[in-house]
């Protein structure tokens, strides 16, 4: 009998009770636990008690031993357990991109490598080969919900639900043929196909995802985000990315990006704030915006991913985060697709965040470690219509976190375990992923993807990339 | 009997000669090895003969083995081979207020943080244990040269001599009371002590360390200018690092800091271009810099060390980088030291001076992945006057160089290794890191460091420290 064991009976048998522990499934022992509640809780040590989906508690390793039996127990003592990682902006598939083209402009970028390599090889196969890739490389490093949006969602739903993560997956709408799709009409058809087939799943949260102001005319853009409203998901779209983009909202619009697409009704309808779950609209990048544009997204209930990692290697410009964060605009970091970053790594995101802020404002003090850490988790939740399901550890919560190992020479000595997990973490020091209470990697082991066969499935499939673009 | 060995056999009858193989100490067989020689040679694959502590030859696997007999082979097939990262500016003691303080200004968290904390803790015994902290993560992070400027530098270099690293090692000069100096002129006869000690050692350069204009006064600073020539040896230097450094140059000297250090006669006592390895300077940072002192540092042959994070992080400001090469400034990277990055990973440094400069010139083709690679190599080699030596995989350099794993999901696929090594890789991905033809890590095992050792001692210490800055 274990010693903790005895203690409860002990206790029990004091106060005249029996020792009645609460059956669980899963119980979690750290370690630092960093909670992202409202009170920004840190328990040194602290443990976490999982029942099926959900988190049922959150305490010291004694009490949860005391009033919780598990069936399951990970120990993690030197570990930090914080909550899952969010990744509000990324194109999954487009791993199969990664390291393909760099360093030039996003307009060059995309019109002459990306969208004439997505024209050759897109597909429901290659989308399915490179959403288990991408998935593989988010379980390993941290990322439990990410917000999607690319060509045969449905097909990424499936490999998403089949990997185990949770996501915001949006089918795209784009004004000119794609593989999916040769028209926007073809496309909202088939994006409305895809959200009734998912509208109940556990993980997967259907979306439609108009790809930017300048690329969908203003009747696709209308039309994308009354489907979002209809069927009560969110709407996922570009938004105001590069001085091109705002340049030409301007020609076209003679107005900024923000506030074209508010012109359109495409925020809501009516004037006011946009209810979260209702056809809730998450606008990724966000730079080119003024205070009044700010002003728009936070009375419409706007979601805003900020993606640093991508705005720097394309030279697209800093949002500007920290009017967004005094404004009480709901604000997620985002990776962008691995195309354009390289990697999903959320740990660089978080670093970026705050080294970018910091740059861009010549303020020092800007974005300090736990704000980039609320950006990666509760804000992230927050922009996404999410935050009473994830983001946080704290009871009724869905069981999405992941622990971090801490004692390599880069994390020696560790004075403040926030400091560490933004300025000195990366997706490789995560050592499990547990998301809706099941744990998708354990020790580094990936128990729903079979690692090697998801990598030679990627190298088979990118000898064709590299062929289709050679031509 | 090996194939390879049989083919030489068969291949040395066949031409009618005994196979004559010449012995070497240890031949490292690619994967692909990227050169950095001028060329940027890259072999796929490729293999590295080195005999005692120099390159002898770069080549294919195949002629490789049939000119030379190995006493020692690393194969590592499915990995990058590429020279040992120079790291042109850190302070290695200072892993040890790793996160003590941050998310504050330079002068605030030097005054009010990191010159407090130094003074209650700094001591031969700190600076040995954090050394060796900082070595054991360097080694651990493909980090094979390192550029160091700290108190008690004697004790430095007896633990980068021990953990087998190459350094350029300064020892402090500074206006005020120190721990291993009272005065200046106490700190310069420790200096002329230490280089005589060193003077001749294989891995350490010794080098004497102005710590910067704004806490020298002008005779202190011609004079450790003057011990530098006087022996041959580096000076290294904090240079135009701040707006409030370049303030203070305005009151006191009239002028930029680069302006100023040259009235002072600091970089040359005459006209011209100094000459490498006889006290040429190296100026870390050099962010507050006009055209004219560009010319300047170009006219006297100083060598610049870049360091994005910490500048980043610290909101210093973007150094021109896109100048300085233009100019044909030798220009280096550097991570600073782990209290204002947090860690020491040049994958990291090279990453983030790609980003900076693409979004401070707002120009996405600047800094392109090989450029960044060329800062952190042969770069980083001619900006401390040692590209003779170091900085290349080529015949009758020292044998540094390391090996970087290109098979986990993150890494998948690959369409080009240089892109990989910039946007993608982490230190934590180096395998094998080797010094003066010495292999310091084998498969992630550390040879001539006790990990648990030196982390266990390191954490003793930081008990130390935390009670220190409570006071």
């Amino acid at each position: 009998m274990k010693p903790l064991t005895i203690i409860a009976i002990l206790t029990a048998a004091l106060v005249g009770q029996p020792a009645a522990r609460r059956p669980i499934t899963l119980l979690v022992i750290g370690g630092t636990v960093v909670t992202e509640n409202a009170r920004h809780d840190v328990l040194t040590p602290g443990a976490v008690a999982i029942n099926a989906n959900e988190i049922v508690d959150v305490g010291t390793p004694e009490a949860m031993a005391l009033k919780y039996r598990s069936v399951d127990t990970l120990t993690v003592r030197d570990q930090i357990v914080l909550p899952g990682l969010v990744n509000t902006h990324t194109h999954a598939p487009m791993v199969m991109y990664r390291g393909l083209a760099d360093d030039l402009a996003l307009m060059d970028w995309l019109n002459k490598y990306i969208f004439p390599a997505e024209g050759k090889t897109v597909s429901p196969e290659m989308v399915r080969i490179g959403t288990r890739l991408a998935a593989l490389e988010m379980i390993q490093s941290g990322t439990t919900t990410f917000a999607d949006m690319y060509y045969f969602e449905d097909t990424i739903a499936r490999a998403t639900r089949e990997a185990g993560l949770r996501g915001v997956l949006g089918e795209t709408i784009i004004q000119f043929p794609v593989a999916d799709a040769k028209t926007p009409a073809e496309g909202l058809a088939r994006a409305e196909a895809y959200i009734r087939e998912f509208k109940d799943d556990p993980l997967v949260t259907p979306a439609v995802a108009p790809h930017a102001l300048y690329t969908n005319d203003r009747t696709t853009l209308v039309a994308a985000a009354e489907l979002g409203r209809r069927f009560g998901v969110p709407v996922l779209i570009h938004l105001a990315e590069t001085e091109d983009e705002a340049r030409i909202a301007r020609e076209q619009y003679r107005m900024s990006p923000v506030a074209a697409l508010e012109s359109l009704g495409f925020f809501g309808p009516g004037r006011g704030e946009g209810a979260p779950g209702s056809g809730k609209v998450l606008a990724a990048h966000g730079i080119w915006v003024d205070d009044d544009d700010i002003a728009i997204l936070k009375r419409r209930g706007v979601g805003v991913s900020h993606n640093p990692e991508s705005n720097m290697k394309l030279a697209s410009g800093a949002a500007p985060v920290t009017k967004y964060l005094a404004a009480g605009v709901a604000l997620g970091l985002g990776t962008d697709g691995a195309a354009s970053n390289n990697d999903l790594d959320m740990f660089e995101a978080m670093r970026q965040a705050s080294f970018l802020a910091k740059l861009s404002t010549k303020d020092p003090t800007a974005v300090a470690a736990y704000t980039a850490l609320d950006m990666a988790t509760v804000g992230g939740a927050r922009a996404l219509g999410m935050d009473g399901t994830i983001g946080s550890l704290e009871p009724g919560k869905r069981a999405d976190l992941i622990t971090v190992a801490t004692s390599s020479a880069r994390f020696t000595p560790m004075y403040d375990a926030v400091s560490h997990l933004v300025y000195v973490a990366r997706g490789d020091d995560v050592r499990n992923t547990i998301v809706d209470g099941k744990v998708l990697m354990r020790n580094r082991q990936v128990k729903t993807l079979d690692a090697a066969a998801v990598i030679a499935d990627a190298n088979r499939l990118a000898a064709k990339v590299r062929e289709a673009v050679k031509q």
